[in-house]
């Protein structure tokens, strides 16, 4: 469990900052082809690596436009097999962000459910669900 | 000891995530059975399970009323093996506040030692001593 | 690569512990004795572990004077061995300040690029360089 605990930490690590960095074929390339993120902030899960691509552009271009760097932050993180050989990861996840000149914020809190699998010694995401805090408990529906 | 790092950061996700879903009876069971958890910002510890969870309850209670959902990031870890065979475990601790519909913000900014002993293949709190930050440096009382 | 992950959280755990205590030779002493540390919010590098306290003795001086205490996190770690038997070590760095009697609140976020190298079965920095995100891009020149 404590190398696969860290193997996710670093995965997310990658995965996180290429979405920061704007790399956002680099994050599509993070998820199976036709991997899922939904998201209760969003009306419709992006499915397949296209929608995950384009939603993460369409947010770098509002980002940019308004000078603000954002970060996100992946911890708290619980790990566990599946038996059938996926991994189901549980984190918070924290999204800080600073606008050119300005102060840093904490912009939301979530918590973020992977189903994860191995892939060329690596990992992908199969499914992320992220829940946002200040929105009501229920999971988004898929 | 980058094993025992990582099994500790694994313990806190899961200990943390109980404190902040409400789950006080499974919270308090990560103590052990006469557990003390002391924070100077308690009149108090908190002796024994039944205690914790008393004071979890309570507080879960409260934050429910308020519409608030709370997340605790525990961070920053040391871990160290001790000669009596316990584990102390320094970290820091943020707690992040989001208001149903509202702004998330940094509630609060700690540290807290734990001692931790090994139990069935886990980990279960000894002793905490949670400092806030805006409290003088003293540790609290026990 | 995840036994050196935990080792590297490990290492900067304690590091930072130093600096938000004030334990600026100890700081200093996490540096190899002519390393360097850049940031995009300093003028100019500090090389060398004098300089590294002098600055770390200035900052800490000014904030309790104000009654601050501060709390480095990293986290979202990468790192890489290099061919040089050096580590890479890529982070992101979040400062929170809670002022005595006050509010925590995020101070900044930056991200940090190590040169690590293994020493006595730990680890020294032998560069550093923090880039704010309230400043542009570009790293700090060396």
């Amino acid at each position: 469990m404590s190398a696969l605990h860290a193997e996710v930490q670093h995965f997310y690590a990658r995965q996180m900052r290429y979405l920061d960095e704007g790399a956002v074929a680099e994050w599509a390339g993070t998820f199976v082809e036709d991997g899922v993120f939904a998201a209760n902030g969003h009306p419709a899960p992006f499915r397949g690596r296209d929608e995950i691509e384009a939603g993460a552009r369409k947010a770098a271009q509002a980002l940019a436009a308004q000078g603000i760097r954002r970060r996100h932050w992946l911890g708290m993180i619980e790990v566990a097999e599946q038996p059938d050989g996926t991994i189901r990861a549980d984190s918070y996840a924290l999204i800080i962000a600073t606008p050119a000149g300005g102060q840093a914020a904490v912009q939301m809190s979530t918590s973020c459910s992977d189903v994860l699998v191995r892939r060329d010694g690596g990992f992908l995401v199969a499914e992320r669900q992220v829940c946002r805090d200040d929105i009501a408990d229920r999971p988004a529906e898929q």
